[in-house]
């Protein structure tokens, strides 16, 4: 897409003044833009408005760009709303985590030309304004999912959006980009609850061989239950799909076991492996070889701040970080990821500032 | 188990002299004791020989402990071997991934009370001598896993081992231990290799939507599929029965996800959620509520130095740290977990020195 910025001019009404909206309203004030707050509850406009996000919205007011950001079983009615009350040249976007069920609810909408969905791939696990920061989409991946109804110059408004809170643009149809949280968010998430549903009733001395794998596998299912089940029951075609996929491939994996069918496990195995290398690494570049420098670091308030000024004097450039506490001893195992060709120098510059390291 | 470090006092024979058996060799040098090397290739032998892992093992050496450390596949022989060859009192043991196994090789053997198996928790990507470190096991859980025919003296022997090592030694049957593994390392990582394995085929426009979710479910998956098509295949029968309740909880998933049934999906994602919060926290006590705190860090070799420098001296103790690194742009986002009664005194202190953070 190209650099558009000086498309966005403002006003920029947020309708939804919660972690994301705010977050949003929070970038546009940074960048100078006159900002109206809009919420279902008052309160929550005037949290976000003594944050410095923006004012409530007046009756006169006419923003340029309204920016949806309700929980998602709201996001059609709330869209609909806005093409209706905005002005005849306001374009509407939304932040909802699918993209189909939004644009069902608009697609026969008069102003369908105005309305241009889209999506941050950013969040924690908190909610509300208290939560938001400017910088919440600084260098994100956020999508913008036009429909066939929508103008050129809208799309161009909403990617000004997206550049000015700092984060990346991705420009994909609706149902693409469905498909794609599908399988890079939905089912990675249903997985890891599947995975962690089998820990729930265990005893508690398997779990004590828990490892940093399990810990990796079943993070994300950590996650609210409510919001997720919103999120993924709003794209269930895609979801549903995908699963069914996921599933004749783990009747595959099971009968393999089952039959003691070594080679047909392997290769299930090695499919997966290959998955795991296309994944971009940073900065969308194809991924460096890397290798872990793995140092014991004593638990205590100064201890991984000594390692990270050892490691960083070293001027080999860390890319990951793994800690893995260690049941029943004040140690930890800190594993620092780098380029591999340069691991041995970052292990002989800890070594010589004393530290204990290994591959 | 009681303190009994002092029963060990050599010499220890370690067969098969890769990434594990020479890391325990290297530690029990550590410890004075005498250590000798025994392995099919004699190139590897004198590698870990020269690592100062210990010497050849001599015709009349007598070993106290032998520690069989060899590919799955070749456990079972091993062990007997050892049994046959050894002293009238040597005790043995194996590390290997699953305990059933080598178990149901040995337990006919008329020195079935001399073996007890154990299974450390601990391993890295690479393999071979020159990965070891005699401080590969320090903290992480160890499994000790005597079978009916095992004798005390037997099973105080290996567990001096374990502790000798800086290990935490885990006392269980053999059975239940492959139960354990199946269900905190087996099965994950079938279920990452699944997820991971959706990604293969996935058009790049598509995979520049993930975030650390889909990174942190498929990390494992990116293990060597001939390893573990070997572990998992010899834990066949508790990978399958957890396997086969994990596909029928998969079917209700799939089912609520077609049929919008939303209450059913947050459900099943509330008993994952549970799961999550039942793996032991560190140092094997009840997890505390923790807090992210997220920061905005430059990608650049003293950027997280400067970080961990400017967070150890708040006083605050970091549990656990992830990086996500932003395609397009030069900055990364860090998450310090801590203690949720602490965040606000990190967030404070850290902005003082000019960090951005948000929660």
């Amino acid at each position: 897409m190209s650099e558009s910025s000086a498309t966005l001019v403002g006003p920029v009404e947020v309708v939804g003044t919660g972690l994301i909206g705010t977050s949003i309203a929070l970038a546009c004030r940074r960048a100078g833009l006159d900002v109206l707050l809009t919420d279902s509850a008052p309160d929550h406009v005037r949290t976000a408005s003594g944050l410095g996000a923006g004012r409530p919205r007046e009756p006169h007011d006419v923003p340029q760009l309204v920016v949806v950001a309700v929980p998602p079983d709201a996001l059609g009615a709330a869209i609909r709303a806005a093409l209706d009350s905005a002005g005849p040249d306001t374009v509407v976007t939304d932040v909802g985590s699918v993209k189909e069920l939004p644009l069902a609810a608009v697609h026969d909408h008069p102003a369908a030309a105005r309305y241009v969905g889209s999506h941050p791939m950013a969040g924690t696990q908190h909610s509300g304004p208290l939560s938001a920061s400017d910088s919440l989409f600084d260098g994100r991946p956020w999508a913008i999912t036009p429909g066939p109804a929508a103008s050129t110059g809208s799309t161009r408004v909403v990617e000004a959006l997206v550049r000015l809170c700092g984060a990346v643009p991705v420009l994909l149809s609706p149902g693409e980009h469905d498909r794609a949280v599908a399988r890079t968010s939905h089912v990675p998430h249903l997985m890891a609850a599947l995975v962690a549903g089998t820990l729930a009733a265990a005893p508690p001395e398997h779990l004590a061989l828990s490892g940093t794998g399990v810990r990796d596998v079943t993070r994300v299912a950590g996650g609210d239950p409510r919001l997720y089940s919103q999120i993924i029951g709003g794209n269930a075609t895609a979801v549903a799909d995908l699963l069914t996929e996921v599933r004749a491939r783990l009747d595959l994996v099971l009968e393999a076991v089952a039959d003691g069918d070594r080679a047909g496990l392997e290769s299930l195995l090695g499919y997966g492996q290959a998955g795991t290398r296309a994944i971009p690494g940073k900065h969308g570049v194809a991924p460096q070889p890397m290798e872990a420098v793995r140092v014991a670091v004593p638990d205590t308030p100064g201890g991984l701040a000594r390692l990270f000024a050892d490691a960083g004097a070293s001027g080999v450039n860390i890319e990951d970080v793994r800690i893995d506490h260690d049941p029943g001893r004040p140690v930890g195992q800190v594993e620092l990821d780098v380029v591999a060709s340069r691991a041995e120098e970052l292990r002989g510059a800890l070594e010589s500032k004393g530290w204990t390291t290994h591959r």
